[in-house]
């Protein structure tokens, strides 16, 4: 015979030896599920997962499906029953409460008890004689009897032989004589029948040679009762209560898949970063900022309202061609070079460069950081300058070329000189990916929970997801940032694969149009699951060309955006609270005299520093969950393409933030707008306040339609806070 | 250290033992492909499988991507390169030119040789050296020739010689003289440099040591050569073709998962039924008919074009409970009792009902059928009589009561005391399962290859899907036809587990939403992979109360419809093309007099018949492959809602038929049709020609809005073919 057609036909070909053929339930589509639960879905602790599945079996009978889940290192699941949606889908929910990873799947199956209760109803109904019904009720829950414990147990035992006892009447209809040598069912089953109950020819040991009650042979029954009595009791609701708790799932279906949920701790979801450059924290100009330097600056970052400050590499920096100020290929003396340029003499990945200070210097940095309510975010850049430890202690985890030279980064005919990348082709992989997971364990221990990485794009995939997955499995808090500028394929799958929070396009997402596809995709669609967006308006990389040319109101519009738009955002400062906005060169989005080749004096009192506003915005954002989650976003109509308007809410619509932003920086702009009465969470029939929580001004609005205008000198958004007016019969209106 | 949180992360958490870490490709989102690949696709003959994936890998090299298929019992894939669609999809197409199954999957790679022809290219137009490039490129060559054979081999070693010479020149660029001591490359590789070619750090037996070649100490090379002539063999298109053939796959992603595609003969896609009763084709009335009889009935059938004949079951009728005429509970003297009723003293499912003939007759029947070009089909009804052999045989096959007595059909208060349902939960459903099978073989060996199953979805479809993948992969030649008229996940997945076609909701799809969308779910959606719709005005089980009201048109109106939405249809006749439309009682959906139960004798000759119509109306179809496929269906405006319009065209649109139905069946109806030019094939600024195929009538159109109205009283539908116009500058105009 030839082989069978698919993987599960080929599996039932064999199923004398593999697979009960009697397991009637089919069990598909299961949501959220990623890639065929190739990908575990992501949570943050106290979150629920809504799984939905498509389930049925054969025939015309009662069904009964459950969820199944459990940390993903116990033994044992828990059940949670689902309930039908209609048209086979049914749903549960399980709350996920600890950090780490759980599992889910689905059980099915076709409820012999509960079809014989559904049957035997509309066979009294029709008054049909239902002896028989009654006896085979007997069995099913004798059986059940043996699956349960205790009381109920001996209840279950106990209607059992009630139920056995309708044998003896001869009509099947109530009968008020019944007569007195009725005789129950009890353990030993009678002899000769050779009768096979239909719900239970199962192989379970225990119910190996079960028989139905017969009569004749049988000792001990109850004594005899109106037959009516046994119909009120077959089909009460207490019998059906009991017996729903010890369901017959011998033969029940388990999906072929168990999904999996990697569950984070809040901050993966809702974080508020700052990145600056240690090395510019000197308090006087000229001289290379330390740690200590930066721990200087805590107060202010956190009087901000950021609860995470990231820094670029902290590593010794190579001296081989170093690069200088503005990307200049060669480095002019003193010129601190890039600090992606990771390696020098003084060490790699586990030391820190001398000039900002010592590991001691770090952790206690990390330490003071927490204390003003912010955690440090370190850069993991797995690259290497020329001058890196490894290039001679780990020769084979580079790539060599012909001429016993090196290979450096290149995009010809571009050359990244001062750059090696390691070579995840080598034959010494294994080694270097312990290697780099010693990195990560390493910088665990000095207290850093939070990394941001860099380029994870021009790494392998799989790599990612074996680095990620070890680290969680022993450090579940653990955050990963991936920043990855680059297709979007890519970028899903590094999220897929593990990554905690992802870099965006939101950095070029400028227009209304834009922002609301962009957006609604990553909140809408398949993305959610995995996919957590960390929006900055700028990076040391990347000044957009919307900043350079919209001076103040552009980084207001930005910050907001990015603020209210995502529940992770970050700014790269001071550059951006000092709205700085000179490009290296026109056309291009690089910051001139980047801190990423020389180091910066920042004038942080200055009087148009974005400081305030920042605070407030971040100030918002804390007081209203609705902001510190990416569902529950909706985009509003408004009829000027300049004027976006979107609200956030929480699941119970008890807090919901609408923020109308003019993207406009430099002129005024109007229009009406046309609110989704349902996604605000509103009575349509009632007036409704909102209230702008940047400037506390209030407005009163009624119905759908209402009118913005936005001067972008003055603030070019409103995030309001969406308030219902109640009315009670002897109180003035007030503000929920 | 605890499990990791997906299946996949587990499995790289053993990096050391199962995966290899260099894998650099990702692929996903494979199509076509059911539920992650747990069944097949489905196709015919000659049909094209259209594969598309998403694939990538990180980094900025080039990459490659190929399909592989194969006959799911050959060792070898076949390869066929995929093209890129953009944004990291790709696509290939395979054919499937035998019966059977095939399986295809991906295979992906970063692609080090394009990489380096690619950057090569970039840096010899930015005039850079070359001269280590070139080296390069010289071991990747030396790599290429070992994985190629002949000719091949020699020409890629000669090339790797010819590049491995640039290393004696000095400057990279073009040099007019150059160095007559240049020396090659050879396969003794030099010794002592410890270098890792980038591409090949392979544990490949046969690479293992595989080194760069460098200067010095290799013999027999060519003689050097202009620095030019080496780049321009580097940047050659024709070192490049060769290149392709030998790609270096020993780092490549494999799909994880095989797909599966099962293909039948066309007949499975395309088919045209009549059912009719053998008992009723007696030539005298209040004769029971034959098997012989049947036989006469041949040229009748043949003539009106149908191609299958399908007979209800043709075993023993039981008399236990055996039900009269219009399903009466007692049988009256001489009622012949419901076919569906099997088994009797004479016989089961291997048995022929003795009144209807021998197991020859059956044989000669199938053989002068075939002559008519017509395949008989029978049903196969998995229910037994009380009177059935397996009673006594397998009593452990059947649900046993408490009382001793077998469990007979019911839907309660219902009850079918006629029926005996088998008991797929039996401990011996092993024994059931292959029993069930010997049916199935048992007439497949009598000739039959197309089975009509009746009411799958009362038996587990784990069932079917073994039985129908047993037997399929043996006979790959037969077809199943699933008569379930139940819920749509379960008509779904009976597609998926095998059943060749299905019937439909069609006979409850009268108003032109309803078709629409119905039949836009069905060959738009992922329907249209596994679920092939066979499409029945009228069956046994249901005279619709469209056909009790509408009269003739009505009949029209369904049989054009049918026939042309649908690549398969059938037909219950004689009762159709009679127009029967009486009820056995008003709102319900049962025939008056139903042939289920007893025998009628049908006025063929009648001169209402609709056999002429329906002859046309087949040889239309016979003419038009775009009715023998149900991709290409689209529905065009109109704005009356009683007029239906859609096209159907081959997928090179050199067949295209646009069907138009009235479907009120009292009152001439008319509306202006807005035609899609492109569904239809047509250049929009010319003249076309619609041909009514039905009538012979044709109407010169031009531009998208034409005019229809249709008297159903005359005919109730155009099935027009529509013919482009085409001109030519010495003729007259003609149509194609």
């Amino acid at each position: 015979m030839a082989t069978a057609c698919s993987v599960a036909a080929e599996a039932l070909s064999r199923h004398g030896s593999v697979v009960d053929g009697r397991r009637r339930a089919v069990i598909e589509h299961v949501t959220p599920q990623i890639d065929g639960g190739r990908y575990p879905i992501k949570r943050v602790v106290g979150d629920v997962v809504v799984v939905e599945a498509d389930a049925f079996a054969d025939g015309h009978g009662d069904f009964a499906c459950c969820l199944l889940f459990r940390k993903a290192d116990d033994a044992t699941w828990i059940d949670v029953p689902m309930a039908p949606l209609g048209n086979d889908r049914w749903r549960a929910v399980f709350e996920v409460n600890e950090l780490g990873c759980y599992r889910y799947t689905i059980q099915a199956w076709a409820d012999h008890f509960a079809t014989w209760q559904h049957d035997l109803r509309k066979k009294v109904e029709a008054d049909q004689n239902v002896t028989v019904e009654l006896q085979t009720g007997a069995v099913l829950l004798a059986e059940m009897s043996q699956r349960a414990t205790g009381e109920a147990a001996m209840t279950l035992k106990a209607w059992s032989a009630r139920l056995a006892a309708a044998l003896t009447t001869t009509s099947g209809r109530p009968d008020p004589n019944p007569r007195p040598e009725a005789e129950g069912v009890s353990d030993t089953l009678p002899e000769g029948t050779g009768l096979t109950p239909h719900s239970c020819a199962l192989p379970v040991p225990k119910h190996e040679n079960a028989r139905p009650p017969a009569s004749g042979g049988v000792q001990g029954g109850p004594s005899p009762e109106p037959f009516n009595a046994l119909v009120a009791l077959a089909l009460s609701d207490e019998l059906a209560e009991v017996a729903s708790q010890f369901p017959d799932r011998h033969l029940a279906t388990t999906y072929d898949r168990e999904l999996a949920v990697i569950v984070d701790r809040e901050r993966a979801r809702y974080s508020t970063w700052y990145e600056l450059f240690p090395r510019s924290t000197a308090r006087e100009p000229g001289r290379h900022g330390t740690l200590q330097d930066c721990e200087e600056r805590l107060p202010y970052v956190a009087a901000m309202g950021f609860d995470v400050l990231y820094l670029p590499p902290i590593h010794p920096i190579g001296q081989a061609f170093r690069k200088g100020r503005n990307n200049a290929t060669d480095a002019a003396p003193g010129d601190p070079g890039s600090p992606w340029g990771i390696g020098a003499a003084e060490g790699g990945h586990f030391a820190i460069h001398p000039e900002l200070g010592t590991l001691d210097d770090f952790r206690h940095l990390v330490s003071r950081a927490h204390d003003f309510g912010l955690e440090v975010a370190l850069d993991l850049a797995f690259q290497c300058s020329p001058d890196h430890p490894w290039v001679t202690e780990h020769p084979e985890w580079f790539v060599w070329r012909p001429d016993g030279t090196i290979q450096y980064a290149e995009n010809p005919p571009k050359k990244y000189q001062d750059i090696y990348p390691l070579n995840f082709e080598s034959a010494q992989w294994r080694q270097l990916w312990d290697g780099l997971m010693e990195v990560v364990l390493f910088w665990i221990e000095q207290g850093v929970r939070i990394f941001r990485v860099d380029n994870p794009h021009t790494k392998p995939f799989q790599f990612w997801e074996w680095l990620i997955g070890e680290i969680k499995s022993d450090y579940p808090d653990v955050i990963f940032l991936a920043e990855a500028f680059t297709r979007p394929k890519l970028m899903s799958s590094l999220a897929k694969g593990g990554f905690s929070q992802s870099y965006t396009y939101f950095t070029w997402r400028n227009t209304k149009t834009e922002i609301a596809e962009y957006f609604t995709e990553l909140t809408q669609g398949e993305l959610k699951e995995y996919f957590r967006p960390n929006l900055w308006p700028n990076t040391p990389d990347i000044l957009s060309e919307y900043l350079q040319f919209g001076g103040r109101p552009a980084f207001i519009a930005r910050l907001v955006l990015a603020a209210t738009l995502g529940a992770s955002y970050g700014i790269y400062g001071p550059a951006f609270e000092l709205a700085e906005n000179q490009p290296v060169s026109s056309g291009r989005e690089e910051y001139l005299d980047s801190e990423k080749y020389q180091i910066r004096h920042w004038p942080l009192d200055r009087a148009d520093s974005l400081q305030a506003l920042i605070a407030r915005v971040n100030r918002i954002r804390r007081e209203n969950p609705a902001l510190q989650r990416d569902d529950g976003l909706h985009f509003h109509q408004v009829d000027n393409d300049q004027i976006i308007a979107y609200s956030k809410s929480t699941p119970d619509r008890r807090n919901v933030i609408l923020t109308v932003v003019n993207v406009d920086p430099d002129y005024t702009q109007s229009g009406w707008g046309e609110f989704s009465f349902d996604a605000l969470g509103l009575d349509p029939h009632q007036l409704y306040q909102v209230h702008d929580l940047l400037t506390d001004a209030r407005y009163l609005w009624h119905g759908p339609k209402n009118h913005v205008e936005i001067n972008p000198r003055v603030v070019p958004a409103h995030i309001f806070r969406v308030r219902r007016r109640i009315r009670t019969e002897r109180d003035f209106d007030y503000y929920s």
